[in-house]
C-alpha cells in the first residue's frame, strides 16, 4: 500500500495541495511541481518527493494533469469511499466537531453524537441529531459505523473505548488524555490539544535561542 | 538546542509518560524505562529513546528518579515558563480552547478570546473574558502576548493573522483550513481537524488490505 510508505508530515500537505489545485482547476490543464512549490512556499524537493509518492512523477516540461492529480489525492487521502463517524461525547468539542464541515472533502461523514447526559433525541446548531447511550447499539448496526471519535472526560473515556470496540468500530479518535487499551487491530489516533500548543511554544524557545 | 533533536512523536508520548510518573509520584523513588515501557504498552527502545534525548540517560539497575525526571519533561515541553495566549475567533471552537483545561500542564494560559461580532466584553462557560476586536491591540501589549490561536474562518484568517504580527505574536496556532503569509520567523502550527480524521482512516484502509 502506498499509505504506508507516506508520513504523516506529506498527508499535512495534501490539504494544501488539493486547496491550490482545486483553485487553478479551470485555469490550467497542467501544472508543474515547481509552480506549486513557488506557490505554496513549500521546498521543490518536498514537493516533488510528496507528489511523486502519492501519484507517480509528473512528466517533463508539462508537470501534472491538474485533474488527475486532484483525482490521485483523493483517492489517496480516502475520499473517493464514504465513512460513517460518530462522536461519543456532546460537550463543546464534539459539537465543535459534530458541525465542523471540513470532513466531507475527506469522505468522513460525522453521522450523529452521543451523550450519556441526554435522555432523548436532540440536534446540533447544524441539525445533526445528538442521541441518548441507549441508542447507540442500534445506530452503529444500521448505519455501518466506521469511526469513533470520543470527546468524554478521561475517566470515562476507557468505558466508552470498550463499547465501541464491541459495536464493531473500526478505529478511534481520541481527545481525552488518556491511553486506551483496545485490540491492537483497532488503530487509535490520539489527539493532544495541550500538546500541539505546547509543540508550537518549544518551537517558539527553539527559535529564540538560534 | 535539545528540542531540535527530538521528533514530534516523542513531544507526543511526553504527556503519556508525565501522567504516569504523577500516579506513581508518591509509591516509588526510582522506575526504569523498562517499567516505563511496560506499562504505557509502549516499545522498550522507544522509551529509552525519549528519555535519553530529554534527560539523558538513566542510571544502571536503579533508572530515573522520577522527580527529576518528571521536571526534566516539564521544563523540556516548556511548562517551567509561563506562556500566555489569545484566541481570535469565539465560535464554538474557540469557545472549546479557551475553556479547554488542560493547557495548564505546559505552562500555557489562554488569557481572552475575541471576536468580530463581539460588540462589548462577555464571558466564556469557565468565565473567561471574550473582547471585542478594538481592544486587541491594547489588550496584547498589556499581557505580553506570545501565541494566537486563529479560530474564524479561511476568508478571514490571513487578516487576523496581520494582526497577530502586527502586535508582537511570537507564534500562531491555525485552524482555518488555509496557507498563511506571515514573515519567516514567526512559526505557524496548522490544525486540519479533517485531515487528522482522515490520517485514521487511512490507517483503517492500510491495516484492511494487509
Amino acid at each position: 500500500m502506498k499509505q504506508n510508505e507516506v508520513s504523516r508530515a506529506t498527508m499535512g500537505r495534501i490539504p494544501t495541495y488539493l486547496r491550490y489545485l482545486k483553485d487553478h482547476i479551470h485555469t490550467t490543464e497542467n501544472i508543474s511541481a515547481t509552480t506549486l512549490a513557488q506557490q505554496l512556499h513549500l521546498g521543490e524537493v518536498q514537493v516533488r518527493k510528496d507528489l511523486n509518492a502519492v501519484s507517480g512523477a509528473g512528466r517533463p516540461k508539462t508537470g501534472y494533469n491538474i485533474k488527475a492529480l486532484i483525482a490521485a489525492l483523493e483517492r489517496f487521502v480516502g475520499c473517493d469511499e464514504k465513512s460513517s463517524v460518530v462522536i461519543v461525547g456532546a460537550g463543546k468539542l464534539g459539537r465543535a466537531l459534530l458541525d465542523y464541515r471540513g470532513f466531507g472533502d475527506y469522505g468522513l461523514e460525522i453521522l450523529a453524537a452521543f451523550d450519556a447526559a441526554v435522555d432523548a433525541v436532540g440536534q446540533s446548531n447544524s441539525g445533526k441529531p445528538i442521541h441518548p447511550m441507549c441508542d447507540f447499539a442500534g445506530f452503529c448496526a444500521r448505519n455501518a459505523v466506521k469511526i469513533g471519535i470520543i470527546t468524554v472526560p478521561a475517566s470515562d473515556a476507557q468505558q466508552v473505548a470498550d463499547l465501541l470496540v464491541e459495536n464493531g468500530i473500526r478505529g478511534i479518535w481520541c481527545f481525552a488524555p488518556c491511553t486506551l487499551n483496545v485490540p491492537p487491530e483497532i488503530p487509535v489516533q490520539y489527539e493532544n490539544m495541550a500538546l500541539s500548543l505546547a509543540y508550537l511554544n518549544s518551537k517558539i524557545i527553539s527559535g529564540e535561542s538560534l
